[in-house]
């Protein structure tokens, strides 16, 4: 007798996880909110942005309420040291200020602001940002090579901003120059923008797997994030989530150096194996599964604590009744896959790939559940 | 020199087709929505409803109401001829009553309503509905076979409802029986649900297509269109397009039979690849393409006329500078598409797999846009 | 020295009612909410539906579900007696069947179904309903007054239905005939339609008060309520609020026939004094009254626990800082006031006329709010 | 036989205006909307903005995204002369500046940027707006009289801000002191705020039209309109309606001197008889009068092409037959008023007092309409 005929009567209610619903805290909430993984925290992190210190639009205030509104965890002004438009009307001195007014502003809020500049140069090696900066005034040097020197003899975790941009690679396309591979030769960089701005590039992304560099995305805003990333219609600024032991600025520090971070952009997850795979299964927690009455067909819910939704491709070999073999689980929702396992088991291993998530250029990370069916 | 190194220094603004954008007027309608193909009109259906006159809760004139709401184009009322749960107080004689209220009903408004029954039996062979009937009361016959033949006199396009309910098949595995086969053999069905209510099944559009049976997708709608598939939050009922030459029941008529048909469920479209390819390609038109000043990068601007978000995989060997390799074109909007196409073209060819298209179980259709560049 | 130079450094934090906001638990839903009152609870209740069992478009449970979705605690079907368009697919003898039906699909639900049916005549006596009846077979006799008198017997509570109906009386205007002042004389009439489906009838009420009758508002729903009253966009049916001892049909009976009754339609709350203002007060309470630091304007925030908007005018002597002298208590939100009071005071006493209350037509109600400000 | 028996039976469709509906330009835009009123257009202006070249937080451009964003046509940045908390970063010798790059960010936009200047002294006087000037550096004068004298000079209109701050007047009592009778005197002040931010003053209103001056409101932004007025949830800044004859520089000067304004704030409008009535009657336009058939139910009804809710009061002696004497005509739809008229009229004059229109301290302005019907 073929197993898919075993009949089975009664119902079983499987409670893989606690099934209660918290109140959706998050509905409407433009605060990014991802959960932990297994040792670390994960912070939301913006380290690329403009004031009217050098040629943003806003005093550095606004970018406080901006990432506080935003549910980020540590920011850094990141202005421009060798552009600075605004000059004849703001004269500064002191490079250091954007992030001293930034401080003070964030003061009595828990939101970790460390000091960055960015070094701004014709291609190569074009932009970079360097944080974790004792003195941006220090940063003031001619000749390239010496100002990422300078950056590292004050500890700084430096990163390739926008390698993709038409303005200094008319192709788009990011690629490693000469210079750039003396700075990697000399430690000097340790990081790369995938993702700035509205950009995305498969290129960064290469260069960062093939050379060891942490993963980056940020807003490089300049005007307001409301309006640049669409706030009210559900839009939100490029982040990079740090994976960091503690929430200090040290621990972020750490982090970026030992490459523990995961890029979210628009629908999209970006980062290392390590990291973005536990930040999915953290994210996905199956709440019930249970066999609908009088039927071989599973009902799995599971709920997505994240900010994205998730993009799914079944890789099983069973069919769903109520999702072809793609299925999205909606943020901050609960979703219910009904599997036709054909016969009555008492557990199930289930694996899909993750459509929008990106380990490398087109390829995606499979995740799978293991789901044990009690009442059986 | 390599190519992406050539330099174009002017900017190409390229129309390929009328830019000017057409005011939505669907934002926030019910209305289902989706373009003619060539040769055919794109006619809304819904073959599958019930209402008091058998297990259903609403007197047909609802129905009518729902579907004028819903913007179809076509339906039928196909009360069970064997389940009466309400014949207590309902004891009607004339099984065509449901529909000659509902086509009263639907007078003065651009609604065909197609006269149809469901021949309610155990599995097998299961419900099927025959549609296009003359006198819905000549169909009770005891024998069931019989009943398809009477149907069959009768000019009737029939279709085998829900093959993967678990009620009749506990497993939700659609599968043919000997008696279908029978049926099948003396052409006395024509159609499949594919989709049923909130259910698909992939084995039902295998059979669809080892058999050459019609793909029917419907609502099998008992209570209420708006709470069953929560109109209110932006839901739809599944519902079948036909392919009809014109919108006459006759025309609607022929091109089920000729198996002209795609079925819209939730954000999926499953269908043959005759109709559905050409549903896609008029669904989404280039509005524009123009490179970026001073860069290889184009700019690709697609309109989404239809309901569906298609959800597109890049096949081209170019990478985009503002999206992954996944890109969704949102139901009635344009969304822009830079492409790096590291030398500048006079035109491109550039190919998508639709990963919400359905073509056969684990088989999406690929789409391709031919575009000539203007201004080279 | 003039009061209003009086000086006051210290701030005044002042904590009339605790503080804590409790979260949105009303955003967005249908329900309909208002807080129990000295004494009695607030009983949601909707005294006049159709179905198919008269002239009605959906079957009884229909109505049921309709009813859990708006929160509602008791609802009656009130079927014509006289009026039957379906009787030829719907022969019923028992004209009790609706209510039967829609009992049993409300079991397992706090939702109380109490019998009633319409007695549906010509003008005079126009439509009415009675309910709390027996048996509503027995009330199929053809003289009205001996109707009437019938349901009395079954201790019915009975209700004029819309006398503002222009299609019994083409002025729109509810008048008391010779008839009407027959049953009112013999006790066989207690309440009237102050409110039916979408009208208001200021005659009506006059007539209520006049005359010393309950004051009903209701839906006379045929069709679905969600489209009669569009609850996507945020509508709601009329109803009648009945303040009840217990949550029991005796005590909702009881209520009726001591007039314990406001209507809410739309924005507007009609009622007695005795009623209308304890409702508005149990709505509306001062959950902070402080002094802005270094100035005699007092802030008093007023939280809305009701769904209805109250709009307030202001009858004080003092002027206010962020509002003209009308002032919007939205619905399920907190209202923030800020009172020139010209100096500091201990406590304030202020009162508002409710320009969306209705006592009697052209007639408000006035509310005062008694404000004890401690810290002074 | 009395009027209201009168028997009309035929139905009466009357077009008082064309009926056409225009498609809803505005839906869902925070746009601020309102017609022109005969003779004059109306402007939308906002003379009170701050940048970080006082103790704002924008750079001058965000000002001016803001206005083109919000459909404004005149705006002015309003620098304090005497506070400069930022001038140790921006030590400004030019107090044009703010000014000079709005402009220039304003250059191919229709918008009007007029040159202003904050006198910001403590009270009395105060702080006042003086526009239209030529140089405002040439108003850093210390003595209070000689810089409004110097404002005149140049020709400029100067307007008292917030005489109810209660940072300088702590009731928030706005009142004239000598100083400023001696500015009216001498023709040195021209207006006062009446709306400030998000405050209303009763009182101010008063003092204006005591004192012969032009009623203004204006934002007085520091941080992001955005968040200060929560765009997003559907609010407004405080703008000032201008009615000048053309869309100039001059043309909004004379409005200003000849007192054609109207303060638009949350859901009031704040203005003179003479503006405000053609405003509100420019607004509401009667597209369609017609007695409901076979009754003596005159159903009106009214489009809103304006921005705010008109709230009104009924004043006629007839009652209506789907609202109470309280009802709403919301911004950018039609509403149906149903009057009982109780007899068959051809034309109809109805008044209303506008209870969201302020004229003077408890004073609102009535308006009527005369409704011409045919077909009788």
């Amino acid at each position: 007798m073929k197993n898919y005929l075993f009949l089975v009567v009664f119902i079983c209610y499987v409670s893989v996880l606690e099934a209660q619903e918290k109140p959706h805290s998050h509905a409407s909430s433009r605060k990014i909110e991802f959960p932990d993984i297994d040792g670390f925290k994960t912070l939301v992190s913006d380290f690329h942005q403009h004031t009217v210190f050098s040629d943003g639009n806003v005093w550095p205030s606004i970018r406080v309420q901006e990432a506080l509104r935003d549910g980020l965890d540590v920011i850094s002004m990141t202005e421009h040291l060798e552009y600075l438009p605004h000059k004849n009307d703001i004269p500064h001195k002191d490079r250091n200020r954007a992030h001293d007014i930034a401080l003070k502003e964030a003061e009595n809020h828990d939101l970790i602001v460390v000091r960055g500049s960015e070094i701004t140069r014709s291609m190569p090696p074009g932009h970079s940002n360097a944080i974790f900066i004792d003195d941006a005034n220090k940063l003031l040097i001619d000749n390239p090579m010496s100002v990422f020197k300078e950056a590292k003899n004050q500890g700084a975790f430096v990163f390739w901003n926008h390698p993709n941009w038409i303005a200094q690679v008319e192709d788009g396309v990011a690629k490693l120059t000469k210079m750039h591979k003396k700075l990697l030769k000399n430690d000097l960089l340790h990081g790369i923008e995938v993702v700035n701005d509205k950009t995305y590039s498969d290129e960064a992304l290469q260069i960062a797997l093939d050379n060891d560099l942490t993963i980056i995305g940020a807003s490089d805003i300049h005007g307001l994030i409301d309006w640049a990333f669409e706030i009210p219609k559900g839009g939100h600024r490029p982040v990079t989530l740090v994976f960091a032991k503690e929430k200090t600025e040290s621990s972020v520090k750490e982090a970026l150096f030992e490459k523990r971070t995961v890029v979210y952009f628009n629908d999209l997850l970006i980062g290392r194996k390590e990291y973005l795979i536990p930040l999915i299964n953290a994210s996905l927690n199956v709440i019930e599964a249970k066999y609908i009455e009088k039927s071989t067909v599973l009902s799995v819910t599971i709920k997505n604590d994240s900010d994205v939704d998730y993009l799914l491709k079944n890789l099983s070999k069973f069919t769903f009744h109520n999702h072809s073999d793609i299925v999205t689980l909606k943020s901050h929702e609960s979703t219910t896959i009904n599997i036709k396992t054909i016969e009555k088991l008492s557990t199930l291993d289930i694996s899909f790939k993750v459509l929008n998530g990106i380990l490398a250029p087109k390829i995606n990370p499979d995740i799978s559940f293991k789901i044990n069916i009690d009442g059986f």
